[in-house]
């Protein structure tokens, strides 16, 4: 036969790809954190992992490398603005992708797709996929070395049969720590264990196959009354937007859905919020009534209790009382991650990267931290920022602004901002906040703070402002596109219920 | 705070929800395969389920009940056809959805989205969400007791933690048997461990998130060379309409694709096909030999030969050539499942579960195979039929028929078929074959069979009627409406590569 032909592949030709990479000599370092430079004993036992290596410092027929670190709302924010033909751009992130967070709720029921609200990096700054110098690694940071310039990085190869993972180095130019902060337990029993989180894609997926799989077991015989009814009880932790809005999802998915798709146990379903505190509490308090009633309306059962222990089937009370639950989804805001933890600099109340009015970590150089993990130090005289997407996209964007300016002045490489002057520093004005409660409603306040007036809206005309917003604020047209289309088919087909 | 209470959820109010779960006497019983009627030890354990349970013989102001073993093309096609004013309609299967197999390849690339290929069960026959007397249950069936009518089912817990498997049992008056094959190995070492076949979203799900991981890790520094081409070297084992697809999916995703968004690593990445004797042989040479000269021209590599052994990082050839591989996709065709070999009926040659010209069990009452996982006995002296989703589809179609026909005689119930006059034969008339072979060619193939003339077609006409084909095949309307809109982005905006 023509085409038959014996390839061994080991043969393969060489392919004359000139290679950036530099290979460091193993020398000792001065490093914020205990940091092997050793390969561990499984990347050595691999033939494969050759060394050490990385990407040098950057050489003077080179552009400058802005190193980022992380890709949520800032870290992106940041990329799609820096000026790549004044930068290469190197990302390390344990995801390709940023999620679009506000509508995250929304994937967990099907009411949108989950590749609707994730956003592949190489779309936001295409540089990142194309040009030379610049790179996405897909690895966690362990450890900065400032005098060196240096930050130490080790592979993400979950999935990857066989295949340990490795570390190499990467030297910056400027360092952009934007790697965010992870959900607070508050040290209480089994939440890592037994909750589900909702921050990423992953988590999302979880809670929709999990919720698929309780409604479908429930209906087997065999079962008691007392475990259908556990198994079919979702527990929502933590009343701020993010556990208002999912309640709400579930509960629009529970009337309409489970109604018309598992009738033989729609009586069982149930979903509990418990809050410590006031759900909403950033809201204005007729927005807060009004939530109340619309999530009581819709079935959401508001407990007021705090978690004491969690448990596989069931959590305690601070009361003493137990909740059994089937689904158990944690949402009470976040805290510093061990790596944000791990780093030597001056904190900010809360522990996160003491940062000045420039967004700068003032006792080193080069080195900047927005988003979730940076907050001004008291020595600004400023309040450290909430967590919001808000505040980290604003961030992001004043930092690209900023470092473009640096890196057109001829300022981009490593030790050369002393003296500059940075023009204006970094300022917030929050903009207002929305949720959805659910069947069709939401609250927009767009009151700048707490104490100050301002328009406060509920009810559908809200919806339709919160549909709006987000759909614009959708940073591909391929997404914009796709969570029209998954709005329209929820609408007329209803939600899919494939559990794949 | 008004809203505020205390639940304690233990004191549900109780619903009055009649309950149709018979509980059975734990008496032996005669079983076709060896079948522990008493719970397993976990379950024993675990209070929550109370007995060996389930759906009891239907009583006489019931309507009869067909229980359906599988939710593929032959029991789905059936379940849409049955009658529900003359059925209940009981559906036991380990997922809750059919896939639309001829798209399925599309699926492992994002030519397609994974969801637009699945079908719930509910959605192609409702009554079985809605319906007192009809159920799903997420189960295998794990034995058929043919003389009390009874299959013996274990739950399908994947996922649920802490929530072991427990056993139940289901009464039938008719019984299908649709539950499909199972991909050969062939006996080869490793296949199991370190291959993906090319079944189920879920497989295709992990072909794609294992070419992004792979695409991604050989980008980070610190990898060899020879590394780096192992991780993207494609291997494809099975020059059938699948594996074939499957090549050239990947080929466009790479032309397109992984050139302009993975440029850094673009000239790693290798396809090659590996097939013991010829690609596509049930098609007509002309299209075969076209088919090899696009996939060549792709830069699929087609490789002669038998794989001995499969290893973590490497495959083995008969002429002992190594074949180094990142990613390894197995379709060799399909044999029958361990369920179906337990079964101690009369078997088709190959293993199948013989059947009549109704397609019928003879040997023993009410039971039915279709799909598959059935094959004519030989003393009915016609050929096993291939394992095709059109003769699946086209088995079930007909036995919904004559299921109906003997309903509305009356005979609905166990045990009255006696003498009854079956109609027609099945008689299965093949329509033809197609396949893409990537870059907007396809094969179609209208000959009935290998040695008859007809219509045989390869290029862009072909490919447009392939589209234009599976596009009106596809079950449901919203699926039908994503499967134009996912064509319709790719097109546009090229694949998403979001590894989520």
């Amino acid at each position: 036969m023509s085409w038959f032909r014996t390839v061994v592949i080991k043969s393969f030709t060489k392919h004359s790809c000139p290679s950036k990479f530099t290979s460091f000599p193993r020398t000792p370092f001065v490093s914020l954190m205990n940091f092997s430079s050793e390969p561990t004993h499984e990347a050595k036992k691999s033939s494969e992992i050759v060394q050490y290596s990385g990407l040098g410092p950057t050489r003077p027929n080179e552009k400058p490398r802005v190193v980022v670190l992380g890709s949520g709302w800032a870290g992106c924010r940041l990329m799609k603005g820096l000026d790549t033909d004044v930068y290469d751009v190197v990302c390390v992130s344990p995801r390709n992708h940023m999620v679009f967070t506000p509508l995250l709720a929304s994937t967990c029921v099907g009411t949108l797709e989950f590749r609707s609200v994730a956003e592949p990096i190489g779309r936001i700054q295409p540089s990142i996929s194309t040009a030379p110098g610049s790179y996405f690694f897909l690895a966690n940071c362990k450890g900065i070395d400032t005098e060196e310039h240096v930050v130490h990085c080790e592979t993400m190869t979950d999935g990857a049969d066989n295949l340990p993972p490795w570390s190499f180095k990467i030297s910056y130019d400027k360092l952009v720590i934007a790697s965010g902060a992870e959900a607070s337990t508050f040290g209480i029993n089994g939440v890592k264990e037994h909750a589900i989180f909702l921050r990423e894609v992953s988590h999302a997926q979880e809670i929709r196959r999990k919720l698929l799989l309780n409604l479908m077991l429930s209906d087997v015989p065999g079962i008691s009354e007392e475990e259908k009814k556990r198994l079919l009880h979702c527990v929502v932790i933590g009343g701020g937007p993010t556990g208002v809005e999912f309640s709400g999802e579930l509960s629009d998915f529970i009337i309409k859905d489970v109604h018309e798709r598992y009738s033989h146990v729609k009586d069982y379903i149930n979903v509990t919020l418990i809050e410590a505190n006031e759900i909403l509490s950033s809201f204005d308090v007729r927005l807060r009534q009004y939530a109340m009633r619309q999530l009581t309306k819709s079935g959401v059962r508001l407990v007021r209790g705090v978690v004491k222990d969690v448990q596989s089937h069931k959590i305690i009370l601070d009361d003493g009382s137990e909740v059994p639950y089937g689904l158990l989804v944690w949402s009470t805001g976040v805290g510093p991650s061990p790596f944000i933890r791990s780093l030597e600099f001056p904190k900010s109340p809360g522990g996160r990267v003491g940062i000045d009015e420039w967004l700068r970590v003032p006792s080193v150089e080069d080195v900047f931290a927005i988003g979730d993990c940076g907050g001004f130090l008291e020595s600004t005289g400023k309040q450290v920022l909430p967590a919001l997407a808000q505040v980290a996209e604003r961030q992001g964007k004043y930092l690209s602004g900023l470092l473009n300016r640096i890196g057109k002045d001829g300022r981009g490489r490593a030790n050369s901002l002393g003296g500059i002057d940075l023009g204006d520093p970094f300022v917030y004005k929050h903009l207002g906040s929305m949720a959805t409660v659910g069947r069709y409603k939401a609250l927009v306040d767009l009151r700048q703070s707490q104490d100050t007036k301002g328009l406060a809206l509920a009810g559908f005309a809200s919806w339709f402002i919160w549909r709006s917003a987000y759909l614009t604020r959708v940073i591909s047209w391929r997404n914009r596109f796709y969570v029209a289309v998954n709005w329209a088919t929820t609408f007329v087909f209803g939600r899919d219920i494939s559990r794949i």
